[in-house]
């Protein structure tokens, strides 16, 4: 028996989605562009997907973009806001702690001239509104700090960041990566105060290879893709609509009330049964997102555990996929030293799992300690 | 009984590459970027489906990369070479009845100080290898011209092209947008003389979302995107696994001759009953590709006639998809006057046609020149 507990990672594809994709692919197979009905038809999903989106974003479905995934919507974010902004100011404040496709995207900009400053999480894991606002000067376009943290489910206060950072430049650009708050968290982008979030697709259920960035009316951003006239011209390409239209399928599905409220059960559980094994330390701050729970369990590295577990079907991570396996910026950026980071475990949850994985997830860890720390 | 002549700007899925990319969504969903068990399933998936691609393009395999399109493939190109080697010069040599998002992009360029000469079809569609050649100088290191022309079906000598223009600067990075070429003709890269070829999936029967671009073994490209380990950090971000795996899958259906041969029969009936047609005028060249074949249907405005047709289920377009409807660039930049573009048509053909489809857009373009005539 399988017991994935990856899902930050990516989720396995709900069935209606997967369905609806499978039907748009054979029989809704326009091309949304074209003049015809075949085309209509197809924009016709098109529209409803953006409309899910919308929903569950609270904002109007004319402020949403589709892109190929999380990657390409922050990317749009940074270097859009940057490239619009700079007559304004080529200074930008992110947190240390993003995904990289954020940090990789402030650090091409750092190499072109423009002045970017990290900010570094406090020892929950979370950033700090002052520290933010304190780095905020009138050259300064662009802010952006993601709403949870896929490494550790650290939430940031990231409407209290958007507000102080105004405070000191109102026309700066606030972006939230909130590819692990959406579908997790009720997001209402003015309540936020953002005028740019990212989301993606295979995190909540829908397939990989679709995201959606939010941009509020009236913030102009510099496309980085250039071509038709598919999405406003700021993104333009033809449209990945059966992945589309499974991103609104799943939206559909999203109860995020009740998936909280057994995901905090399972993770209070978890957090409970690893308590009373020998060596287990946490790293997730204690009101993080119950969603992740990143642990570090004894001196077994990171790699080896993850092994260990797979062969009985336990499935956790070491940190960010995207990583590969690489030591986690994140847990250095919270100041977590370097052998316990090298043997942290992500657990991450979803409405699919149930007591028996955390069981499986248990036993697997203890047994690991005490194999795996003889060997 | 429906009627799509429309299969340049889209084709259906084909029923194994939509089970695949359903089975792929929800059996083989780990991320590939995951170290355990089934992010490795997950990969398995795309390695098999970059070697399906490379084989079909005369490629190894490592010389393949996946992105979200035909777009974000030509993108990649032109910019990513233009970034690449911007220090030995700073002109570029494009046609100008290229696909927007190659037109686009060296436009974007321009704007930036590049010096980006557009060269301009003969009267049959065709671009010229002297005239690109006589444009290429030490400062040039980019060339581009597609293999098919989207709108007309006529086909560049792209292997000559290449060939003079190395013959003035042996350093010149060669491109080929093949998105309408690629699972009609035979490509072997190498005899093409290509160091970077585009292609797209959702003209091939594979799933809209997926493309792919060849690059030569030790040509360089800057990245367009920027964030994970993924597809080398040549184009980082969760692959689009399902849509990937489709286009594996379609890969392997390709059966080039027999499909050429059906398709031939169909456009020289096509040809033969439209000409039976008062009003009637081809746009293509003769030795087109026979997968397109662009007409001007009387004085009709294309708009007008597509929608006639349309009400008889048969669907064609007026040029581009991705142009929504815009007046052609390419039927401009061979000599076709405003007027006969104003009327034009393109009729797209793949292996589901039938002569009753050619029938039932005869009939229909006949009755519409009768009947629109006169309104």
């Amino acid at each position: 028996m399988e017991h994935y507990l990856d899902n930050s990672a990516t989720t396995v594809v709900s069935p209606s989605a997967a369905e609806k994709a499978f039907k748009v692919m054979t029989e809704i197979y326009g091309n949304p562009s074209s003049l015809h009905t075949k085309g209509i038809e197809a924009e016709k999903e098109l529209e409803q997907a953006r409309k899910a989106l919308a929903e569950k974003l609270g904002a109007q479905h004319e402020e949403i973009f589709f892109t190929s995934g999380g990657t390409e919507a922050n990317n749009l974010a940074i270097f859009g806001a940057a490239e619009a902004k700079k007559r304004s100011g080529k200074r930008i404040v992110v947190s240390s702690a993003e995904h990289s496709s954020v940090l990789e995207a402030a650090k091409h900009l750092e190499q072109n001239g423009w002045d970017v400053v990290y900010i570094t999480p406090c020892a929950d894991g979370t950033i700090s509104p002052d520290d933010v606002a304190e780095q905020v000067d009138k050259n300064t376009t662009l802010v952006s700090v993601m709403y949870v943290n896929n490494e550790t489910g650290a939430i940031n206060p990231v409407d209290e960041i958007f507000e102080l950072a105004r405070l000191k430049n109102p026309d700066i650009i606030c972006h939230t990566d909130a590819v692990q708050a959406f579908g997790k968290l009720e997001i209402k982008a003015k309540k936020l105060g953002a005028d740019l979030i990212s989301v993606s697709g295979h995190k909540v259920f829908a397939p990989k290879g679709v995201g959606a960035i939010y941009i509020k009316r009236g913030v102009r951003l510099v496309s980085r893709q250039f071509g038709g006239e598919q999405e406003k011209k700021v993104r333009p390409g033809t449209e990945p609509l059966p992945l589309i239209a499974a991103f609104g399928e799943a939206c559909a599905e999203f109860d995020i009330k009740e998936n909280y409220r057994l995901v905090s059960e399972l993770k209070n559980y978890a957090v409970q049964r690893l308590s009373e094994i020998d060596g287990v330390l946490f790293n997730s701050p204690e009101n993080a997102l119950p969603y992740v729970l990143n642990i570090t369990a004894g001196r077994v590295r990171s790699e080896t555990m993850l092994h260990f577990l797979e062969e009985r079907e336990v499935y956790v991570s070491s940190g960010s996929a995207c990583a590969k396996g690489k030591p986690s910026h994140v847990l250095s950026a919270m100041g977590i030293d370097k052998k316990r980071a090298d043997s942290a475990l992500r657990i991450s949850f979803s409405k699919h799992n149930t007591k028996e994985d955390i069981d499986a997830l248990c036993e697997g860890i203890r047994e690991g300690l005490e194999v795996l720390a003889h060997r």
